[in-house]
């Protein structure tokens, strides 16, 4: 397992990302994923230049680290985060697989620099059809046959 | 406002697609987003074939449709998608500012064909340290240092 010079110096790594991430004029995120305690991936919050809402730094250094690995599977790895996740980006976490995850700034901290993804978690533990965005569900019966496909195809990869 | 007709037309383009990706080495899933009843972008689920665990359909449909109106935002529009969003992709969906969600399956057909992400919506509702994913909060003084970077950078764009 790594110590505790070893976390220091990646999240130091994803803190540095998040700094110069401003000048080079994306958000104040950073983060790293890292096997071993040794750096497989950068990524910082490219939404605003690349006009994309999933490139948060975390998202980015997840794609770049199974990139890396060719593998979509991060298991034996941990994130290093410059700040909390948000609740996409803690979803990657998860499909990812990541043994481990870092983070420096809370939510709150966040939240006071003008990000605040407190609404996405309420939002997300209401039931679907109760939330502020509008929902709609429509053609149960439908919706079910592409699991049946599924299902029915034998060279289906599971994950 | 698109009318039934259309919403129905939509959901079965995203319904397609779940089912056309898993013959051509994906997941069942599908997503399309749609302005004003007009298909903007299309997705799939690639996870294993892009050995990408962010490569759900839903984030496939949104980066393509940000990329198709070269614009990080997706207000006005709506995502189809073939089953209800996993946390990661319905976090997504506020980030892109989508004015409307529709599903076809949801997330118990979801899991009876295996794919149960009840575990990660847990995980979100958990407090960061009682989580089951090993998860640390360090460096929290240094951590605000690139919140306030950003707020002292006169060139930053908000969003």
């Amino acid at each position: 397992m790594p110590g505790r010079v070893t976390h220091e110096r990646l999240m130091r790594e994803a803190l540095h990302l998040a700094e110069e991430n401003v000048q080079d004029g994306g958000g104040p995120f950073g983060a790293v994923v890292a096997k071993d305690g040794d750096l497989l991936a950068r990524g910082a919050n490219r939404v605003t230049p690349a006009a994309d809402p999933t490139a948060h730094a975390e998202i980015v250094a997840i794609r770049r680290a199974c990139q890396a690995l060719d593998d979509f599977s991060l298991d034996g790895c941990a994130l290093y985060a410059s700040c909390e996740p948000c609740p996409m980006c803690l979803g990657a976490v998860y499909w990812a697989r990541l043994d481990a995850l870092y983070y420096a700034a809370t939510q709150d901290d966040a939240a006071r620099a003008g990000f605040d993804d407190a609404f996405i978690y309420d939002e997300l533990a209401t039931p679907p059809t109760e939330r502020q965005l509008r929902t709609e569900h429509m053609m149960a019966e439908k919706g079910k046959r592409p699991f049946e496909t599924w299902r029915a195809h034998e060279g289906r990869v599971e994950y």
